[in-house]
């Protein structure tokens, strides 16, 4: 059995009803169902976990409990602060968990955003999956599963 | 049944054999058995392509092929040229054939590398997935697959 | 009868007191008796809602909040998160609430201080009035007044 | 009695006919009927002066004109002057006339335009005033009345 | 008799077909109808080829085999090559043949896309057209005609 | 009956005369007969005005005549202020006439001159021509013609 | 009797338990006893007291309380948001409490690292002591002691 | 007799008035004298001409009636458009005069202002003499003298 | 037996003819004899393959068959894409084939383009030898020769 | 016994005359009373060398001499060379004598001075103390002590 | 009588014979004859001392001395060092000796050569002039006279 | 017989003992040696002088001897000063001896450190031999000889 934590930034308690236009309008409570999808009877062996806060800093705490937890894995979405945040970065660096940054939009294809191009986080991650709305979560859930089973 | 490419760029008719400390030892020729793994019987509803060349227009000239095959959607990994090559960006904005980014490895982990911090690609493309070795194309398929199938 | 926000981010706790020769003795308090005086017998048909955080979370939670309660606007004054927190921009962009940007001071007359040149919350809000002391505040309040009567 | 000068740089001859679904149809003609509204019977108190021109040696001349008629304060758009003269900057410097920076739109919102993120005006201004349409003036002359009184 | 060879670079075998919306829908192939009705009679004294690849190194042969031709001038359309190819810019310096520098659409007024606001050919070619859809090349070869023939 | 505006800039009073080696040594008021022979018996429905001014303000005074008067298009080379005014690019914004950026010199092959590389008035242009001394003229008006008939 | 208050900011819970091989093996608790042995019988005149927290705003509510406290000095190492926080550098502008910029790493060494080359903190701080480990704080306390004692 | 224009841009009518504690309170006027106490005897060889006007445009006529006079030298203090007036240079490069760049203040000095560090006029004049009030002006037209005289 | 390849990227196959004024009038042709008076009877050992292409891609298939052939050197000239082709860079770093770049002039002496101050090869070479003309290549090999002769 | 050598470059023969309100009255010959105050007896295990120069070749040669000398470690204010000398910092690079950059004020507080925001040395020392007056030193030493006694 | 000091930093030792092209032919030792000739009876009150070094380090000694020995004043070619050195700039800033920076060329002219742009010394010197050959050291002498004797 | 120098920079006293896992363990001493080895008996007509220092001043000086020397050549490494000392680079400009910038080390590929990749001394010099450790030195007598000689 693994376990693996949605985290999610600021601005992501509401995905699905936020600018849908841009985001899509599924939801996060819909990932379980996707995974089931996507995954079969592999599903079976993943336990998810979840966790939104708009503050850096109580995303910070919640990676720091990841550790003690031995969480077997995350994926992360950190939103604005992914641009901004140098403290997360700093966080994942010594946490010691498999991490994957996963974005709803294809942030790159942003490009009249230039802050948006780049991100603190990647350095500190296994890989990047984005731009499938909320599919990008079942990618990386997806991607982590492998990851630590070596499949 | 999906006909979707694989399609590599320069110094990328190597892959399992060039700097596997970097991008791994798997090859481009084990993607179909990774896909089968993956999506399990629903990997017979898809057929892949594969292409690679170390020639910006050859590779163009692929794309182009690739909408008048009307193609069902593309895994590119442009390798170098993802960061120098305006004309493959191009040729994507005008094709119409949905195409996922992918790198073997996280280039965003790459910060000493600025020039690899910038895709010319990524605004023509569905979404991005790296760092995952050559299951990054698995993954790319995968999220092809639901794109096209609406799954 | 229109509910109007006075929202002010860190180091805001102790306009009156911080720094006067830069920011003047005027308090937040200030307001509605500088309001009344203003806007005269117009001023009953405004209500007035203050909130003050040092933390970047818990200004996007109490936009989030505002956006709930069908706040009828906002004056906000973000402080030097103004200048650094692409998450609340983020946050105003989709609570569809008017905001005006207020500052105390003039920033763009603080050209000795490049990072306060920029603003992240501009492009999300109405408009801007900055350099007034209290009175931008106040100004702010007329502005969304005008705003939601059309008037 | 105060006297304060509308003063209008390039481009603002046509305000209400030129692309008003940028920046409004009202005309600087309507200010007049605006202040009455906002400020009631205070507004007998204020005498308006006008000037428009396309040429920044023009406006310059103006400034030194409302330094020598000893004017109380000015509500100044300069237009696209704003981001490209220094020497109008160098003229609000010292003729020491209390001036507000207005803009019909909010520049700042206008992030695709880099050049109209910085102001050459604002060291020399008390505040400005930004994206309020024809209002814009309104508040500026409200807010040097309160400069000006002390009120 | 006057030979001037027409270059195309990539993602411009389809003119015509690729995003009408922004580069019309004239083809290539009307060139020397446009160039008829335009001229008139002097028409008859020109002779064009035509050289369309995607490849920078077929475009540099294609240069090297014009000054082999003794080819009276080259109107130029690189595409993207236009904001990338040093090498192309290169073969312009030494074949010493005259090149006018043309582009579909204005180049100039895409100003959201920065790389596309500098061009390696300008410093070796004799002027540049752009923004005339297939009458850019039409210009551009009278251009040409009136050089040669000091008209 | 068509009436084209050929509009010159700063230092363009003396063309023919000012540095020849580099601008060549026709004059503008050799711009008619070049347009009888290479127009032919079309040059017969081309009426031609022409205004030049050193000042940013008349330049854009005229500008707004030209709407006012209807004119059918403009041949503008606005010399430095080209590179430095964004009143008459706000200008050219608002006025809805078609207008041909026109330079005399390749000022895109003056790479050693950075601050003539970048254009205010190309995004509100039809097009650019430029580096064909006087002949630029000719052929910006050609192209206004062919925009206007639609020929 | 003087205090001082020890301030760590983000992921800096875990000294001596994350990442050795950069930031060493020792303690915050080991503070007092590296006091005692470098200032011998002075440091009984000493107090600390500690505050560590991940969040930016709880960081600024406690640099507020040390000023109604009228703490006598403050030595803060506030991990990554010394590069970030430009709201933590306000409060340490007005809070008019003596502070001592520390790390326990020589940030300036990490130059592949350029974020971390800027400090907001430094212009607010007494001065800052980089590269010693635990021994950072030490000489920080050390500096804050002279200070306040004029020693 | 060798004749002399002293030239001044925008803001430069109330030298003396304007802003003395860092322009000193020497006029325009007050040059004839200093120059007659320098220069001696030789001063009754030099006939001064003046002109100041704050707009770009009257600055350039006059540049062009200097060359059109065959005047022998020009000391010119274009005041803020020596930053921004890429025109005035453009006159100055052909009109074939010699001309002293000249400023009251030392605007290398003045490094607060990273604007004013740029001269767009240096590339087109003999020299540059800044930083000794109204003496520059005299010390400029001693330069002028000796280079016409060869002296 | 030494087997060394010397390659030439774009517009040098023209060596000798190509701009003489610049690069010189000695030809590839002439690089054995140069080795031999250069390095006598020591030249017997060295064997040389020749290879130009226009193309990047052509010209990363012949470095990835230098590698198949187990070539003992490469003297190799990228021409413009020196400073362009992060494709060829990354070919070179993955061959393991001693390689050194050659230019034919010193392009770090010709600071006015200062896109030829940049080299992408660098990093993956043993080192650099430019400005000698022809001789660069030669001294190239007598370097290649000495690094694998241990000499 | 440990030897320390306190290393200052130019402008710092007079620290304590120099400035005094930047930096100061106390001087360097001060150091050894601070040091016995502040470290008791330890100090007498503490020999102390000192050297100034104005010249960067001459504090080099002073540098290979403290390694030839076997010195137990350096507390070096390089002043203005700090920001300027990449020779120092090679120097220190191969010294191998542990090293402690010194600055009297808080050079990272002086903003307004961009180029001492950028230290050469720092990548060369152990950690950095700046901002104390002659104390700065006095730390440093005791830092070194620290580390050479592993204290 | 003054004591002024002639100061000259590298390379300068050889005026009048180094590219004489560039600098002109006359020497520093003419300075006096110059000052004869321009300033009359006047020159009796003034006594030149003249240093030159290629020595950073030696300038700045030379600069201490010059404060030692309360020289009048200096008139300072730095050279290259102008440009580079901000150890030279600081030494200036404490000396409180009037300085006025001089060059043998219009250094603002040499476009070509951004790094001669930016002077390090005119923060700390009364006046720059520049362009006019060893005229510049007589011009500067004379302002250093105008500005002790306040004539 | 021709006479050339060996010229040695900052750092470079100690050459084989320096970090030899960089610079290799080659002495300068052994320049002589490798040079008869490589040239065989041509070595005999030519006589090498050595100098170093750490002084930028001194080797200006040698510099300046060497053109009165009328030495033939010189093969000089500056070591950190190829990058900050354009006093350097103006010696060369005029001393009119052929000279070749000499590297150890390949400084292209130390990308990493940005300071290194730009040489001011390029622009004056012949050509550039880096990466070779000692054989650099060589290599660079072998182009100067063949460039006296013409050989």
């Amino acid at each position: 059995m693994y376990t693996f934590l949605i985290l999610n930034g600021p601005n992501l308690g509401h995905v699905g009803k936020r600018q849908p236009e841009i985001y899509g309008s599924d939801k996060i409570e819909d990932i379980p169902d996707h995974l089931q999808k996507m995954m079969g009877e592999k599903a079976a062996q993943i336990k998810l976990e979840f966790f939104q806060s708009n503050s850096e800093g109580a995303l910070i705490d919640r990676l720091e409990k990841a550790r003690a937890d031995k969480i077997d894995g995350i994926a992360f979405n950190a939103g604005a602060y992914t641009h901004t945040s140098l403290a997360i970065a700093d966080s994942l660096a010594w946490i010691d968990v498999p991490c994957v940054e996963v974005h709803i939009s294809n942030i790159w294809a942003r490009t009249q955003d230039p802050v948006r191009q780049h991100s603190f986080m990647g350095k500190q991650c296994l890989g990047v999956i984005a731009g499938f709305g909320i599919l990008s979560y079942v990618l990386a859930v997806q991607a982590l599963f492998c990851h630590v089973t070596a499949d």
